[in-house]
Order: structure tokens, then C-alpha cells, then sequence
């Protein structure tokens, strides 16, 4: 077993808010509890492949716990096996792993914490095959990550979207109509779920039960017929009507988040207007569910994971990602869950906990 | 001059934080200082056309203050001039003031508090040639009143804009991004002007100065020379190039919030990436601007409004509208502002502060 | 087994974000799912021994899930084995117990959801003893109920606080002092831990953990030494000096909200501004932490568990008080937990995160 | 009339949400307008007198508009007439305008924005009597100016008070309790009346209008007589009874926030519950009203302090003081309102508003 004795930390892959209490979290423990040295890579694995890195000191993470977005910056550089370079006008894909290897033995870091999601996980399954010692910090604002329960960032989004749908109720309300609004999650609804429960939304519609537009219509209009002139649809952008496919018109690949000119809330607009006769209106919250200052739940949960990081890192800890399971903070292998994603279950209790106050599931 | 005993109260067109501080401010003068009776008239026009309205007690404007929405309804029906009827599979559009009038008689109403925008101004002064003493409360979220310099939701719609640009700015700064954020605004830039400014924006584009994309594109690559890898740029959905149109692909006449299937935001996106080859982004901020509980600011001016109209009319006014200039509140006649747009001039103080502190206006 | 055809609901004791999402939630499960007649009892058990009690309709709790507050009120009732009844000028406290007993019958309720703290567990247990079934539902706001990890309220609670220490910690950083603020929490520190690490307290003090002023003015004159010029101490109502005693100056016994005129709050400052020189002041957050919107992840929680709740009676359990462990609901009896509290364990994994990161507990 | 070539800018008292947009605007408008040099002076008038300053870059002042506290510092060094020393253990009070003057000459600094309150103005117009030319730009959250309609920081004040009335009422509401919340205020009433209004608090107290505890006493009779089981009454904490003198307990005299150890709030809970015999609560808002970010109309009204300082400074202004009146930036003599407070005229608008949908000022 290595002696510890300097470390480094990245963040990869597009934003969550958690981001600077787990850098923050990893640094101080790091700093006080073990006195190790931190170094912080600039932009996710692009720092390790440019060899961007400088000492933190416990200034540079003080006051940065509330701060949304990430104080070391991040790039959509996912893995050193796949690092684009332009020649002669094209772009071409090449395996820069020597070279992060390299720098890495250069700047004599014992071992890498490496904050991100799915790609970046793939990336350090990659360097601890190359005998890094990798430890992962997950981060998924769509909480999908197989034997995680919950993962910062997630409660945030929740929060986010549910003020947005707080403000939408009450024009709803007034108006008589009929409000679709779209939340983050292309292939789990979990957003979709949390946000629907917590708005009490009329209906909610996810990736993992397709839709029937009639089961819906006949909804709104029961709904219509009691009197409730305004109903409310809770929609992952990745729900998908029973034998259809996800409505996504644009996507550009190497993007997290594509501009959209129309997805499934559009769809969703225009069948509900021809169904129903009703007045319907579509609102896709878009990237600000990413953003913002951490809520209390986000800040203490990223700061146990990044001591949490620390904690096993200390005890020989090689390749482990931190999980929480069951209340409690835990670790896997790395390799054993990246690239599988967490996806509610249709007997999710929370999907009967909503069937059972009146939630139409579409089904 | 009449006697006033009994007065009705309307809301009509879109949806606006302030309505119900509205209707609570007039009902509460109207009985406890005056002791009239309240008739609360339903969905606007409609409920004056189809004799719906339910005496207002002291309890139904209580705890009313800090909601959204508005207790009595709205609808899109903005004039009795022009009621829409089936007949024979067709819509038709006949005139209906005779029955408004009838309505407003067999309810011994010698006065109607009209809270609404253009559209409701409009039916008003229709109303007041037909004998009727209506009294205006301005409402728009865009403030864009002709002859009031601030109108309540206002500060509200701002305040939503403001919190989701703080959010974006995170993102932003993480990850080295152009951001477009497209906030309400078709032929006034006051929303963007003033949201722009409280998120301190790289760059504002309002309808009333038509922007060139070389501009933009020469500030973006400036910002990006000095170091500055991200830059948000605060647009108004009527924002236009030098030259061009107003971009709104698919417009339904008879609805004051259209879908679009990609407006502004998305062709700026769109260009700027084609321009500067750097990654930008589009937000749409939609409908949630128009919701929510109004902001403290917009509650008190709300209820200034209310009150003021009441006192005004108990004083004799007649067709009168409730303004605010120069700081206090007066009036106008109805007739005077109906259809009359208050823009931005391209020398506004506001304007002047943020090319100061270095905003692009695009021109 | 009885079968259950008809059910009361009441909240008891003081207030608490979630209780209309309890409310909500039981009777919407109970009408929508098991067709159930439901009544609302008013004031908590008040409304049962003067039988004042109304059946609700879906409409009554439509549109609460976001509401503070509780719809059928509540009281300091907490148990009808003591009513108090004013006779020749004196109270008197009566066991009114046949008499609840009598109007339970009367309304042939054949079951009970009581949903409150340890006094009105405390009651439940009383009324199970005498035949009748009740079902618990736990609400407190300190999250400190035996054998449950977590109850609605508490992510609100520390939400509000920790939006004021974000508040807070800009005065302090500007102004070069060291704030003292107490949140609630007499006998339980959760509050103040999961606050304080939120929001980056320096000192944290929980009545588990007594604390050495010694301790703590070496911390603030380190950090002063350092050039750190501010310091936040995050303080439960009921921390306490090593060898030392609650610092509570006027309590009203009978009141769950005891008017301090200065508590340990005030002591503190005072304290440290003696022995250190520095500049202190205090805030107490009171009544706030209580109100108020639920958060989402409280609206969520709430809504599980008064489902859980008619989950379990219609499966046929009898006195159970519903909780959460290890991330999943599940059911105790009533009278195995009433009367104990959960506490802080000075090892617990998040006061050890805390320390890892730098904060002092004052030991 | 000298020409601007560098100016200096510093901030002096207490916290109040806006400090950095002015500081941002006046630096931005210096340098991108006029191409002049600023320093920022640290801690206010200390800096002056100790010769700490720095010259400010761009990124010194980008992305602070949000912020809320002071990027410079602040002290309650309020006048350089009167600076402590400690001299043989005792504390004298020394002249040190030369020592400023000396300073300001040596930095080269022909101008000095000096961003404060009352006691800030009091040491600009004994500089400027000294040949130092000061523009002031006024700082006060309770908008008590005379001579100025609006101050920045004051809207953010009356939001966070309007947040935690908000909060109360639903406990209110629930516990059929009399709420006595107590906001910032020693004279004038500003921040109670507009918190008031915004609340819809049913009693609001300010110094200006002394009240009479009979006339409150039979409000909350009244209301508990109509079936309104709780009150919420809005507290300056300069209020006062009729013929009687603020309470105020202990009051640190070189302090601008004293530790109270019970103020009016808590004389007003037990003088109502002795007359009233209901249940009542007090709540001191304290120090959250004066820190955090600002509201966006703060935001916006800092800059356009900070951008109108700098163009009437390069106008050849002398000693002016930053104003708004009417609706628009103006400019008046620092000394013509030094030590001039603006309060609340009985007859004001706001006053007549409440007034007239119910609101008891207790006379």
C-alpha cells in the first residue's frame, strides 16, 4: 500500500450544483485531517492532458461551499482514450493516456479523485487499468446511478423545477388551461417523479412507462368535467408515448445538452390541443435546473462524499467509487457501475405513493 | 354625479403576480372605507357577458394578498365587441354590449374596476361610451404603459428572470459557454433592460435597438481573448438584427402566450455558433416569469393601485386609468392610452448605466 | 379485523412544514384508493373532546400540498387525560378520555391518524388503551424520534436557517465579527449540525457536546491570527457549557415557544466578547424555522408517509406509528418510541465529516 | 476645475445589501468610460487614515453585483476627527483629518466616492471642508434620507422581513396566535410600513405614530370576536406607546446593531397578553435584514448610484451627495442633509392605503 501523500481532485462533465462542497470537502479533509497536498486540475481530464494543475490552498476553498458550478472548471473531455486533435483541417481521435500517465507521475500524485458522471468514470476506469489510483466521486443530477441511492445535485434540480412549477400552478389556475412542462432525464424520470410528487402535478409521464394520449385526454377531461378547469404535466424530456419513440428533434452528439427546436413537451402541446379542444401551453425549464447555489441537503451530502472520498482513499482504498446505500455512505468498484444507469421501477413506492393521491402515470 | 353603492370588479387577459393584491386592495376600500357592496365578475368580460358574478365578502379577499393568480378568473375575451359564438360549425363574432350593459344594470353596478391590459382597456372605453363608469388598473408585466412609469408584476417577472440568470451564470462560468436567455418582451425591452442589468449581462438585446451579429460576434471574441470563457447574453423575444424581423415561427393569433417552436434564442444560438465557433446555449424562460407570488414591491404597489382607483372614484372620476408618474400615483382617461406603447428610448438613463459599465447593446 | 369504513385525521402540537401533505395524502389515499369516508377533526384532540369534526371532500384538500400550516388546526391539547377546565376561578385538569372515546364511537370512526410530536403520541397511546385504533404519523422539527432517520419539517427547518446564515455570512465577512446564531433544537442537536455544516459554520454546538469556552475563543483568535476576520458559530437553543446548564431565562411551561429574554445566545456573545475582545453579536432565528412553505423533499416525505399510514391500517395494523429507516417507511408501535429521543451521537458520521473539515464543536 | 485622472472609493458602517453594485458600477464607469484609475480604500475611513488602499482591476469588480457585504471592508470608524488610540490604557480621541488629507494627496486621488450613511457624510463634509473634493453616494436601509426618495438596500431589507412574515402566518394561522414581529427601525418607519403592507399584517407599529395598547387591544378583541383566530402586528423597533420612550434595553453606544436583551417586541407579547389574555409570540428579525444578495431592483438602483456618482464627478461636481427624487437620479450638497432624517408624515400614501383596507396603527 502507497503512502498518501499528495493528491489531485477534477471535476468532468457538465455542470451540478455540489460541485465546489465536494472539492472543498476533499481539500480540507485532505489539508487538515491527513496534511496532504491537493492539487487542482483545471477542466476536468483536459488538465491532465494539458498538464494544468496548481496547488490549492485552504484560501482557495473557503467561502466556496454555496457557490454553484465548479471553482476547477470542467470540459466535455470524457476520457484520454478519445482526445480529439485538429489535422490538416480534420479532426481526428487519439488515445492520450501515456501522456496523462506521465503527468501524473510528473507532479507525483498518489492518487486522482475524480468527480463526474458515467463518462467520467469511464475515464478512470481507464487510468486505474493504467495503474492510477482512481477514486470517484459520482455526479448525476438525474440521481440514476446504479447502487447509489441518492447523488448531490438531484435535490437542487428538484428544487429548482418545483418553484418553477409552484409559479406555473397559479397561471394555470387562472387561465383554464392545460400546462406541460419539461423536466431533465432522457432516459430516467426521477426528476420527473420527485418534481410531480413534490408539485402535485396531475400527471407525470417518464421514460420508464410509456404513455397512452388517450389514458391522458380521458384524464383531463374528467378533470374538466368536475370543474378543475387547469391540469398539470410533469414530463421527462426523455417520456415516450406506448410504442413511440423519445421526441428529440436536434441532438448535437458531443453535447450534454442539445438546443432542442421542439421536444416532447411541443409534441405533447400540439396532441393534447387536437384531442382535447383544451388551451394547452408547453414550458421546457431547460438549464437551470443545472444551476444555482447547492440547497442545505445538496451541501451536506457533497461534502460527506468528498470526506467520504478521503476517508477510504486513507484506509487503501484503489478504483472505488462512494456510493450512498441504505442511509449510509458506501463504496463499489468503479468499473462495476459505470455506464449502468439507475431507472425507476414501475412499483417504485414513490410512483404508488403518487398513483394512490390520484397521479395519472399516462398508463 | 351618481351616488356609488355597489361596484364590480373584473380582471381580464394574462396572467400577472399583483392581480389578487388588486382585487383585495379595492374590495377592502370599497367596504370598510366606503361601505359599498363588492360584486366580483368571473373570468373578465366573459362573466359581464354571461351575468356571471358573486357578492365579495371581507373573507374571500382575506389571505389573498400573496397569491399568484387571480380569484375571480380571466379569459382571452377582451372586448364584448367581439364575442365569439358557434353557429352552424362556425365561429362568428357579434356584438354583445347590449347584454353587457343589460347585465351591468340588473346588478345595479354603478361602477366597474377594470384590471387588465390593452386588450381590456380597449372593451372599457367600449363600455364607457355605452354609459358605463368603468375605472382602469393598468396591468402589465411588460411595463409598458404609455403614461405610467411602473406597473405591478413588473418587479415580479424580474425578480423571476433575475434568479434564473443567477443560476445560468454558474453553468456558464463552468464550462465556457455563451448563454442565450430569451426573457418576455415582443415590442418593449423593459424586462430585458432592467433583468439584464440585475444579472449583469454581457450583453442585452431589445427590440428597440435592432443589434448587428458582428457586434456581438467582436464582443464575444474579445471576452474571450481576455480570459473571459463564458458570456451571457440577456435577450428579449422581440429582439431583431438591423434590418430583419422579429423571429416567431409559428404565432396563434388568439393566444397571448404562443408556442414557438424556436424563437430568437435559438436562431442567435444558431448564428453565434456559426460566427465564433463557440459553444452557446439557449434558455427560454417562458411562462414561469408571469406567475408565482408577487415580490413585496409588487404587492404594495398593487394595493396602491387598488386603492387609488377607489378613492378616485369616490372623488367623481369617470373612464378614468390608475398610473404612476414621477413617483406618485395619478390618472389618465382610459381613452387617452388604449393601444399606446411605452418603449424603451435608446438614451433611457438605464441604457446610459450599462454601456458605462461595458454592456453591448448588439448596435 | 375491523373493517374500515370511515377514518378521523387531526394534527397536534406545534407547527410544522408538511402537515397539510400529511393531511393531503391520507385523505386523498383514502378516498381515491380505498373509498373511505373521511373526517377532519379541528384543533387536534380539542376537536375530539367537544366533537367538532367535518367530513372532507377532495376539493378540501386540493391545492394544500405547498401550504404551511395545518387546515384543521392544531392545539397544546396534548392529551385528553389532562383537560384543563376553569372552575371557581381555578384550573382544574380532568380526564376527559370517555368523553373523546363517546364522540370517536358517535362518529363511527374506526380509526384514528394522528399526526404530531411526543405529546400527541403520548395521547394516542392513552386512546389505543382504550380500543380505540390510532395510527401515528411523526412531526417533528427536530428530527429526533427514536427509531426514525428522518421526519418532514426538518429539511424545511434547516433550509430557513440556512438561508439566514447565508445572509449572515456577508455581514460577518464585511464587518469583521464573529455571529453567534441560535437555532432550535432544546434537548436534540440535529438542527444546528446539519445547519451548520450547510452553511460553513466555524463552531458548531449541540446540547450532546458541551463546550469549553476556552476551546472555542482559541479557535476564533486562530482564525483571527490567520487573517480570517469573521467567525460563525451555529448554536441549538439548548448548547450548554461543559459542567454547566441550559441557559433558558424564562420559560412558559405550557407553551411549546418559550419567550427567552436572552438565551444562551446572548450569553455567548456576551462570553466571547469578554474573553476575546472581538466583536460579537447575536441572532436568534425563532418562530421562522417553523413556517413557511414545505420544502420539496418535505412535500415528498409528508405525502409517503400518509400513505404509508393507510397502507398499513388497511392492511390491518393497530397502534403503529409510521417511520422511516435506512431510506425505506416502515411502522413501530406507537407506544414503544413515545417519549424518547433521538439524539446526536458524538460519533455520529456527519459531526465526524465536520470535523474532518475544520469545524469546532467546542470540546 | 481639476482634472479626474484617479479617484479613490471606499464604504463606511453597517452592512447593507448593494455595497459592491456601486462599488462595481463607480469602478466600471471609471475605468471603460472615463479611463481613470480607481483604488479601492480598505475599511471605510481606517483605510484612509491608515493608508491602506489598492488600485482595482476589472476582474477585481466582475461577478460581485450579486454578492451581498463589501469587497473593501467596512469599520464604524465613522469620522477622521474622531479616531481612537490607546494611549497608557486609556482611550483618547484624536484628530486625524491631516494624517487623511496627507494620504489622499500622496495617492494622487482627485475625487473620493465615499459610499455610507449618515456617519460616513459627517467625515466626507469634514474632508471636503479640507480641500478633498468627496462625492457621496447614500447607504441607508431604512430609506430615511431627506432629500431622497429610495436607497439601495432597502428593498432587500423589506424582502427578507416579507419572507419571514410570510413564514409566520401559516403558525399563526395554525395556533390562533398573536405574532409580534419585530423589524429594524430606531426612527424612522419605512422598513415596518412597507413589510406591513407587503405582509398584510394587521397591526403595523412605527416610532412616528406613538400607540395607544387599548386601540390594539380591542383590534385583536375584534378580530377574535369575527372568528379570525390570530393576529400578525409589524414592529419598528423604535415604536413607542403614546407619552412613552423607546425600549430599548442595553445599548452599545460606538455600535450600529446593540444586543437588546428584550426590546419593544417583547414589552408589546407581554403588555397583549396581559390586557388580552390571547397567546402571544415575539420575533426580532435582526441582522438577516441587512445581508445577502440583493434584489434585482437593488441591483439595479446601486448602479445607477454608482454610474451617476462618476458623471456628475467628471460634470466638475464638488461635495455632492447622490440623491433620487421623483422618479429620477439628482444630486444636493453633502452638508445640506447630513444628520437629516426623513420619517414617515402621518398623512402619507402608503399610511392612507393601509389604512384604508384595515390596517391599525394604533392610534
Amino acid at each position: 500500500m502507497t503512502t498518501i501523500r499528495r493528491i489531485g481532485v477534477l471535476t468532468g462533465g457538465g455542470d451540478c450544483p455540489g460541485l465546489n462542497a465536494v472539492i472543498r470537502a476533499v481539500t480540507k479533509t485532505a489539508m487538515h485531517q491527513y496534511k496532504l497536498e491537493v492539487l487542482g486540475i483545471e477542466d476536468g481530464y483536459l488538465g491532465l492532458i494539458q498538464n494544468r494543475m496548481r496547488l490549492l490552498q485552504w484560501n482557495d476553498v473557503s467561502n466556496i461551499l454555496t457557490l454553484g458550478g465548479t471553482i476547477l472548471g470542467t470540459s466535455n473531455q470524457a476520457n484520454p482514450q478519445c482526445f480529439a486533435i485538429e489535422r490538416s483541417g480534420k479532426t481526428e481521435w487519439v488515445d492520450v493516456t501515456d501522456r496523462v500517465v506521465d503527468h501524473v507521475r510528473a507532479n507525483e500524485l498518489d492518487a486522482v479523485v475524480c468527480i463526474g458522471g458515467d463518462g467520467t468514470m469511464t475515464g478512470a476506469a481507464n487510468l486505474i487499468k493504467n495503474g492510477i489510483n482512481c477514486i470517484g466521486v459520482p455526479k448525476t443530477i438525474d440521481n440514476d446511478l446504479e447502487g447509489c441511492e441518492r447523488t448531490f445535485g438531484f435535490d437542487t434540480a428538484v428544487h429548482t423545477a418545483v418553484e418553477c412549477f409552484d409559479k406555473i400552478h397559479t397561471t394555470a389556475m387562472s387561465h383554464h388551461r392545460v400546462m406541460v412542462v419539461e423536466v431533465m432525464g432522457r432516459n430516467a424520470g426521477w426528476l420527473a417523479l420527485h418534481s410531480g410528487v413534490a408539485s402535485g402535478a396531475d400527471v407525470i409521464l417518464i421514460p420508464e412507462i410509456p404513455y397512452d394520449l388517450d389514458v391522458i385526454a380521458a384524464v383531463l377531461y374528467e378533470r374538466s368535467k368536475k370543474g378543475k378547469r387547469f391540469s398539470i404535466l410533469c414530463v421527462s424530456e426523455g417520456a415516450k408515448p406506448k410504442g413511440g419513440d423519445v421526441v428529440v428533434q436536434r441532438r448535437v452528439e458531443t453535447s450534454p445538452d442539445p438546443i432542442r427546436l421542439g421536444g416532447i413537451a411541443n409534441k405533447l402541446v400540439a396532441d393534447i390541443e387536437e384531442r382535447t379542444k383544451l388551451d394547452a401551453r408547453a414550458t421546457v425549464l431547460g438549464h437551470i435546473q443545472r444551476g444555482g447555489s447547492p440547497t442545505p441537503a445538496d451541501r451536506v451530502l457533497a461534502t460527506q462524499f468528498g470526506y467520504h472520498a478521503l476517508e477510504i482513499l486513507m484506509k487503501g482504498a484503489h478504483g472505488q467509487l462512494v456510493v450512498q446505500q441504505a442511509g449510509r455512505l458506501a463504496e463499489v468498484p468503479i468499473e462495476s457501475v459505470a455506464g449502468k444507469q439507475r431507472k425507476v421501477p414501475p412499483d417504485d413506492p414513490l410512483v404508488s405513493t403518487a398513483r394512490a393521491v390520484g397521479t395519472c402515470f399516462g398508463d
